[in-house]
């Protein structure tokens, strides 16, 4: 089942052609997640074909114009087709009250419930949970309160192994038992050991997003082992004075959090309007640790 | 001297691939007006290469997001462009505590001063001059107060005759007396007649904006013989009861207005997202009064 993420806007606080402001799709496991919300991005899910009612979590990172803007209009959309199914919204406290005034202005009563789950910047802290997944919010570094997300899948079942159940006739009433990997007792009196008839679990998806900060080491362990990181580079080292004065980081300092946390995948965004293009920006994450990409608007990344 | 408005949104409060919800950009003899702000916005002016620095005045109708959930972004990208030219805003009350509250949360101080000018759709007003124009509001009915705008030009001086004045030997320092109307005695104890000497102004040409409204006789006197009338006709005959019920109007009873005002044109928008086209739109209007047309994003109409 897909865990994948859409990057909606890759660009920073000034918008341009070709990179609008943050926000992100993702979907995990059948769930769906809008990771901010930045100017436009309705009409970014709209041209991808992305159902917007299918939302079911939004995540905002922090109160900067480029990472929320969008959302009232996203939620007035939502109500405009009929939506009756709650959606959750986490994120700076604040948030409630600008989304709420924005609502009660217009004199409209929505069709459907929003709970609001403050989230200020402070502590690492799991937010959600369900069957198959979890998000966790931890503090980035930035100039004002800003939370970083991490969505991962619950740790998996162990796979069966067929063969040696059967050649044994393991009855199916401990199957449940030994995916979880548990020891059952047959009706025989016999206890079995899980371990002779599974196989190893696949491996439990990992992703996390990082913007805006400054380099953090702090967030080494959270960050530990990830699939997919998504770390802001804003800037270039050429302009590394510049990223450490706004709180924001280089290429070269996202990549090296990712090779310190051993990820696995670093996908670079939030490039600034200034530059061109991301060429260097690339090279100099390189030098570093090998496997980057430069987010691109519209594109998807598998996890 | 061009007076002449882009639509940068014809749309109703569902923006459609087609058409965006409202916003217009009205260049009149060099003054620099927006007239409300959906969302996304800042990309159509970006797009059309309409500079927003020179934005000088914005006018909002009213508070449902489709008129103005664009304002906060396109605030902070003239903030973020350098602006340090101050700006004026004009709308509800509620507008400034609105924008100023995502302004806090952002932790950014402007670098340019905006002055809200509180206006609540409850009475005509004149709320700016200069030398050339004047911007009149006037109130529209619809479910939140809203806003009309009427923007034009000063009556114009007369144009001088210079076969007359030559003939006459009048002197030079005389002409701007007598093109604005003045008798004036010469040296000579004589006094002339400035009809003699001069022939009539050019029409000093008018713009009004109606959106969103229901069907206002009393908006007749505030938009008689306007140059371009755009009146909101959010719906067909079909569905005039749909429009009664959400304080609209149909493109016939927008057309009824433009006929009963004499207005030279009528230009119709803010079209509900329930239809593909609006061909019977214009047939119904033109049923009614000929000089009609289908507002179309990024198109410019001349005044």
């Amino acid at each position: 089942v897909d865990f994948k993420v859409t990057v909606l806007g890759s660009g920073a606080a000034l918008p341009t052609q070709k990179r609008n402001a943050t926000a992100q799709f993702v979907e995990c496991v059948g769930r769906s997640i809008l990771i901010d919300c930045a100017e436009g991005t309705q009409y970014r899910l709209r041209e991808l074909g992305i159902k917007i009612q299918k939302i079911q979590h939004i995540l905002i990172s922090h109160l900067h114009g480029d990472h929320y803007f969008g959302l009232v209009g996203l939620i007035s959309t939502m109500h405009l087709l009929g939506r009756d199914k709650g959606l959750t919204i986490y994120g700076p406290t604040l948030l409630e009250k600008i989304i709420k005034l924005q609502l009660e202005a217009g004199g409209n009563q929505l069709a459907f419930d929003i709970t609001f789950i403050p989230i200020d910047g402070n502590s690492n802290k799991l937010i959600f949970e369900d069957a198959k997944i979890e998000i966790h919010t931890f503090p980035l570094k930035h100039r004002i309160p800003t939370n970083g997300y991490l969505i991962k899948e619950k740790k998996k079942e162990l796979h069966l192994n067929p063969e040696a159940l059967q050649k044994d006739q393991i009855p199916k009433a401990y199957f449940n038992l030994l995916k979880r990997g548990v020891d059952p007792v047959l009706d025989s009196g016999q206890k079995i050991n899980h371990k002779k008839y599974t196989l190893p679990a696949s491996p439990a998806r990992s992703y996390a997003f990082c913007s805006d900060t400054k380099k953090n080491l702090d967030l080494i362990p959270m960050l530990s082992n990830v699939d997919l990181l998504y770390h802001e580079a804003t800037f270039k080292e050429q302009h590394k004075d510049r990223a450490k004065a706004t709180y924001h980081s280089t290429a070269k300092q996202a990549a090296e959090i990712a090779k310190a946390a051993e990820v696995k995948k670093l996908l670079l965004g939030h490039f600034s309007a200034r530059y061109p293009n991301e060429e260097t920006h690339l090279k100099e994450a390189k030098s570093i640790f090998e496997e980057v990409l430069i987010a691109e608007d519209s594109q998807t990344y598998m996890i």
